[in-house]
C-alpha cells in the first residue's frame, strides 16, 4: 500500500508551508506580517457582498457546469474593455485561476507531455502539472536581466516531440515583471513555428505601473486559436476566498472539451458565483484606487530593499510581488528563523522562500518572493523586521 | 497542436450532457422535470443560509488550504455520530466529494496504475481518473442479482501489479444499493489480501430505507489504514451547490501528502466553508425528515416502474436512485427524444441514460438512472410521462 510516487515527489508550497511556524509564532503573542502570500488587505467591493447577503433561494442547487449565465456575460463584458469578443462557449467559469491552469493542461498534455515554462514561475505550476501528468520544461531567466526573456534558440533547444505548450504568466508572478512586446513576439513566433499552445496567466492584467502598457496574448494576431486564458477575480478584486476564476479561448473545439472536466466535477460554488457576478457593477475608479495604492506599495517596498546591505531586486512593472535576492545562503531556513527565533518589537514577518519557484534544483535558494499586499506602514514596519533580521542572522 | 488523447477520450457527462435539448424545451414552453441529477427539491437548512448573510469581513480572504477550523471540527462532530474519532488533521475539506475523489486518485495511484469499480459505477470516476491518469478496471455487478458484489475471486482475476485500490460508493450511485456485511468482508479481505487502497464514497451514507444498517467501510476493524473517505454536505444537507465535501483517512501519512494538492488549489470558497460550518446546528429532526421523504419518493417511483410493461429493476435500500431496465435499445437517443420530441400535456422528463455509468463498451445501453428527487406529486407525473413515452416511442 503505497502512495504514488508523484505525490511525494510533490513539494509543499513554499507559500503555505511555514504556516504552522506563523501560527505558533502568534500563538506566543507576536504579530506577524504576511508577505509570504498574494492575500490584499484591500476590501473587497460592496457589491460582492451585497449580493450574497440578498441570496434568497430555499435549496441551494448545483450551478450550471460552464458557470451562471450572469458571470460568463460579466467577464465577456469585462473582456471588451482590452477589445476581447468572447463569446458564450468560449468561457468557462472555474474554481479560481488554478482550476483554470488545471484545465489547460489535462485539455493539452498527455501524461509525459512537456510545457515551457520561464523559471522561476508561479509555483503551484508545478503541482498542477504533477497532478496532470505533465512536465514543467523551466526555461531561466533572471534577475539581472530583468527577467526577460531569453533568445528564441533557448527556448528551441528545449523542444522535444512531447512539447505541447507555452505557460507563462504575465505580469509575472513572482518576478512583478511584465513582458514587452520583444518578449511577446518571441513566444508567437515560437507557438506558431512549433505549433504550441500558450497558456497565458493573466490574473494580475490590471496591476501595471509606471505608465508601461499590459498587451495580452489574446490580443494577438494569429495567435486566437493559440491561446488559452486562465484568469481569476482573486486579486483583481481583493477576492481570493471566492474561488472565482476561469478559463478563456477563442479556441472552440478545445473549449468544447474543457467542458467535459467542468460537468465532472459539477460545478464551482453557486452563492461565489453569484456575489461574483455583481462585481460587473464595480466603477472603474475602485480599480484604479487599486493599482494607485499597489504602485505606492511597490514603491515602498523597493525603496526599503534597496537601503539593505546586500539585498538586490529589480524595480518590478507589474503584479504586487518582488523576488529579491538576500545576503544568506538558504532563504527556506532564514523564513523558518524568522517566525521562530526573531522579532523587533514583538513582531516579525513572513515571506515565501525563493526555491519553489523553480524546478531547477537548487536555485532560488538566496531568494524571497515578497508579497507587498499590505497597507504602508505594515509594509514599512515588515521591511524594517527584514532589515534588522539581516543583521542578526548574518552575525 | 493537438487536443490531448485523455480529454478527447472522456465522455461528456451523462447526467448533463442533454441540458441543452433541456433548455431547448423549456424555450419551447414545456415543463421538463428533471430526474437527470441528485439535485433534490428539499429546502437546504437555514442555518446555512443565515450563517452566510451574517458573514461580514471587509476582506474576502482565502482560507486554510486544509478547510477552515470551523468545519473540520464540525465533521469531525458529525463522524462521532458513527463512533468514528477523527484528529484535525485527518480530515481536509474539499471541493464537494469530486475534489476529494479526485484527490484520493492521484494520492494513490501513478499514471496508467488501475482502481477496481464494481459496475455500474458513478459516472464521474471516469472522468476524474482519466484527468489523474488512473484506470478504472469494472467489475460487473447486476441488477437482477441486486447489484451484490460477485466472488473475491473475479476481482482477484483483475488484480495486476498496477492495482492499487478499490474505489465503490455506498449507498450506490446509480444502483441505490447499500452492501451487506457479507460484501464489506469480501472487499475488506480482498483489500488486505492485496495490499489495496478502499476509496469509500459514502455521501449518502444517511439514505436507508427499510430498517436496513448501514455500516461504513471506515468502521470495519483492521482497515484504518486503508480507507480514505470521500463525503459530501450536498446530499444530506440538500447544499450541491455549496461545493463543500471532504477526504478523511486515519492513514496520517497519506493525508500530510494530500495536503499537498490542498496547497496547490489554495483553498475552498471561504463563504460557503462558513455556510457548511453551521450545518452542526441543524436538529437531527431535518434528517430523519428527510430520510422519511426520500423513502416515500422510492415507493412511489419504484410502485410506477412496476405498472410499466417491459421495465425492470431492483427495490434500492439507498441512495436516492433507480437503476431500471426499459424496453428500448438505445436510451440515450430515448432520453434526447424524451426533451426533443416527447410531452404529456406540455410536459416531459429527463433522465441519465444508463450507459454513462460503466466503463464497458455496449453496457447499460437499455438503462437510465432515475433520481427521485423531486417531491411526490410531481415524481408521479413524470413517471406518467415515461409510462406513456415508452408506449409512444415503441411504436
Amino acid at each position: 500500500m503505497q502512495i504514488s510516487k508523484r505525490i511525494e515527489a510533490m513539494q509543499f508550497s513554499p507559500i503555505r508551508k511555514l504556516v504552522p511556524f506563523a501560527e505558533a509564532a502568534k500563538k506566543q503573542g507576536k504579530k506577524v506580517y504576511h508577505l509570504n502570500i498574494g492575500q490584499p488587505d484591500i476590501e473587497t467591493p460592496q457589491e460582492f457582498f451585497d449580493a450574497v447577503k440578498n441570496f434568497d433561494a430555499k435549496v441551494l442547487e448545483y450551478a450550471f457546469s460552464q458557470g451562471i449565465p450572469e458571470l460568463i456575460d460579466s467577464f465577456i463584458e469585462y473582456y471588451k474593455l482590452f477589445d476581447l469578443n468572447y463569446e458564450k462557449d468560449e468561457i468557462l467559469i472555474t474554481n479560481g485561476g488554478s482550476e483554470a491552469v488545471f484545465f489547460a493542461l489535462v485539455a493539452t498534455c498527455d501524461y509525459g507531455d512537456e510545457v515551457l515554462v520561464p523559471e522561476p514561475f508561479y509555483t503551484n505550476y508545478n503541482s498542477f502539472s504533477k497532478s496532470a501528468g505533465a512536465v514543467v520544461v523551466p526555461v531561466a531567466t533572471s534577475a539581472e536581466n530583468g527577467f526577460k526573456l531569453p533568445d528564441i534558440s533557448v527556448f528551441e533547444s528545449k523542444i522535444t516531440p512531447k512539447t505541447k505548450a507555452i505557460m507563462l504568466s504575465n505580469p509575472g508572478n513572482p518576478t512583478g515583471a511584465c513582458y514587452d512586446m520583444a518578449d511577446m513576439e518571441k513566444i508567437k513566433n515560437l507557438a506558431i513555428k512549433h505549433d504550441l499552445y500558450i497558456i497565458a496567466d493573466e490574473v494580475y492584467k490590471e496591476m501595471i505601473y509606471d505608465g508601461h502598457k499590459f498587451t495580452s496574448f489574446t490580443q494577438m494576431e494569429g495567435l486566437e486559436e493559440r491561446v488559452i486564458l486562465t484568469d481569476s477575480i482573486s486579486k483583481r478584486y481583493s477576492a481570493c476566498g471566492a474561488r472565482i476564476g476561469c478559463v478563456a479561448s477563442k479556441n472552440k473545439a478545445l473549449m468544447a472539451q474543457i467542458l467535459k472536466l467542468c460537468q465532472g466535477r459539477l460545478c464551482v460554488a453557486t452563492i461565489e458565483q453569484i456575489g461574483a457576478a455583481a462585481l460587473a457593477r464595480v466603477a472603474p475608479s475602485y480599480m484604479e484606487n487599486v493599482v494607485k495604492e499597489y504602485e505606492k506599495r511597490r514603491n515602498v517596498c523597493f525603496a526599503a530593499l534597496q537601503e539593505m546591505e546586500g539585498v538586490t531586486c529589480q524595480k518590478p512593472n507589474g503584479a504586487f510581488y518582488i523576488m529579491a535576492d538576500l545576503p544568506v545562503k538558504d532563504t527556506d531556513d532564514f523564513c523558518e528563523w524568522l517566525l521562530k527565533e526573531f522579532h523587533v518589537n514583538n513582531e516579525t514577518v513572513m515571506f515565501a522562500p525563493g526555491s519553489g519557484f523553480y524546478a531547477t534544483e537548487g536555485k532560488g535558494k538566496n531568494q524571497i518572493r515578497i508579497s507587498y499586499v499590505l497597507e504602508e506602514e505594515s509594509l514599512k514596519k515588515a521591511m524594517n523586521v527584514l532589515k534588522e533580521a539581516l543583521k542578526a542572522y548574518n552575525k
